[in-house]
């Protein structure tokens, strides 16, 4: 069993921000998994999506069950093969789960952040990044990997240091958000700075936490990560507890198995994931465009890229579409790089990059198995 | 130009409602427009969807422009001709626009019912139409029609009544909501009714609106009613306001288009509109499924109409999407009935039920010409 160890590597030097802002005095929570090799050409960098985090894979001493969130992806074995390969997972700046966030102390000040910590980019999570492997003595990833928000990371890494990428893995992902997506992702954030809780971003000082916009989020949020089709298999119009097979006839109860499910999400949700990261995180999805410099063209935007590409979609993704990676696609292709796409027929949704679909992991094991042959292993 | 105006009916007598529950001592708003003939055979019933009223077509005294929400489809020379049929436009029990709602006193109590008011379906707004058309003398419709929730009510009409029928239009509907369809609607409850200000529903007692709740119910309303393609063509990625054409790098100032045209959207809407009124409404649509006392079978189901039927839907509809128009066709067509079936290539989605496709407009004028020749006309 793969034990894994959260490890945080300090940053004193200031990282400035495409906002104009810098951050200093920050750390970065992280994670690896299996051996550099000897010419430190095998490391993979694991990016993560909105509530994940730096704990990848594996288990904490005491733990029987990876709680890792792309476990079935990455481990001795696994699709990407920690035997091979030395994988790094992160967490961003902003998140809540132990790198540097709005429940912070900012140091310059000597108060919490909370509203005030800067809105930070994909490009600024890229960049922190990249001075992460700085720290590890890593130039070169053999992969950089991620879905989603994740994929988006990958992407940029490829345009932001095209010399220190050989291979992007970018996973149910989108070269911008449409209307839709920044429409979904604006309610949520409504949700959450108008619930009273939330004093404007600074509700740590006064003890309390915006759970009911964090609910409301989570709920919106999931109903987006899967498809009509899975909602329906797995809850379809079911009753919670019919009484005698009738309706209850209420508004607020429980009425419906779907809602019970989103309900419960909802809740689990507001305990554990941070307000002000949310916004945050959910900004970073808004702004990340990388043709926007040149004028919408996604053809000249990649153009620096020099990676080979691995994408994937899943059929049923109605929040980041196969059409949204075949965008991706044609304008790599425009520009004459390597790349594989797959677009996976699975019935969940987005959600589906998370799950055990076999021919989606076996393409990503086909994938890095071509990768580890051109790196020396780890053995 | 048409006149119209508001008129109200009193009920002593108690409606016996599908939840069990009862209420007496209610009224209807309605409207009608044009003239009744003489063998009271030229009658049109208007049902109204989630957030409409009575109020179809016209202008009030005064208005230069029609306020009704159906005014390119009902009016003289329009698809429902007011030349030639009686049409009347009824505001449902619980709604907020004129009818018995949960803003008014309880006869009973002396009280206002607030979150008292019972819950009521479809079912029981069709039987309440039906004694509105009692107290009118009209035995049978030539037609009855709606959009969206409206549309469940007029396939309602047909199996409640089915002698009191000769057609139904229904357009942009469903034979019930999808997994997916509920989870909106109790993600839009959930904002409502966990808005401080609601109070339990009692909020009229305490002066304050729970407008919080009503913002964010409606914004995600609006995303639904929507498609992705018209989202995109009339906001895509732009910028509200931008500055020199850089982002504000905010989480909480509008940034896109799109979130200030949501906002505006959310704030209108809380400012009209009833919170316990939305429970109630959306709740009906949940509740409706009229293939659950058969097993689910919707051809056994539709088996009691006897009216002839045109159907509408619109391909980017993804709330009710043209996929759910066709079990009705299908189940209709087991049974025999007369149908057209009309699937208009539309981008606007579900709104488009609402909106002026000339296709569209022209597919229900020519099925009402056929309607105007088999009943004598007002003239």
């Amino acid at each position: 069993m793969l034990i894994a160890e959260p490890q945080f590597m300090p940053f004193d030097a200031a990282l400035p921000l495409r906002s104009g802002a810098s951050i200093g005095g920050y750390r970065l929570a992280y994670e690896t998994y299996g051996r550099l090799n000897a010419d430190r050409s095998n490391a993979v960098l694991v990016c993560h999506a909105l509530n994940a985090s730096h704990h990848v894979a594996g288990v904490y001493a005491g733990q029987d069950r990876s709680q890792g969130w792309w476990d079935n992806m990455v481990g001795p074995g696994k699709p990407v093969d920690t035997d091979r390969f030395f994988v790094i997972g992160v967490n961003n700046l902003g998140s809540c789960f132990g790198s540097t966030g709005p429940m912070h102390v900012n140091p310059d000040t000597g108060q919490v952040y909370g509203a005030g910590f800067p809105v930070v980019t994909v490009e600024d999570w890229v960049d922190a990044q990249a001075r992460l492997l700085d720290a590890l003595g890593i130039d070169t990833l053999a992969a950089v990997m991620g879905g989603s928000l994740g994929g988006m990371q990958a992407l940029s890494w490829t345009l932001q240091y095209p010399q220190r990428v050989r291979h992007a893995v970018v996973v149910a992902s989108a070269p911008n958000l449409t209307a839709e997506n920044i429409a979904f992702n604006e309610v949520a954030r409504r949700a959450i700075v108008t619930d009273p809780d939330f004093h404007g971003g600074d509700y740590y000082r006064h003890g309390v936490i915006p759970r009911r916009g964090l609910r409301i989020a989570r709920m919106i949020g999931h109903i987006t990560y899967l498809s009509d089709d899975v909602m329906n298999e797995k809850f379809g119009r079911q009753l919670r507890d019919a009484v005698q097979g009738d309706y209850k006839y209420s508004t607020q109860e429980v009425e419906f198995q779907i809602e019970s499910y989103l309900r419960h999400q909802g809740d689990k949700f507001a305990e554990y994931f941070d307000a002000n990261t949310y916004l945050l995180i959910t900004r970073a999805l808004d702004y990340f465009d990388p043709a926007r410099a040149f004028g919408g063209d996604l053809t000249r935007a990649l153009a620096p890229a020099r990676a080979s590409f691995l994408l994937v979609s899943f059929s049923t993704d109605w929040r980041f579409a196969p059409a949204r990676s075949r965008e991706i696609v044609r304008a790599l292709l425009d520009n004459r790089r390597d790349l594989s796409y797959a677009e996976i027929d699975a019935p969940h949704g987005h959600d589906a990059f998370l799950l055990d679909d076999p021919r989606y992991l076996e393409v990503v094991r086909a994938y890095f198995d071509g990768i580890a042959r051109s790196v020396g292993g780890a053995r």
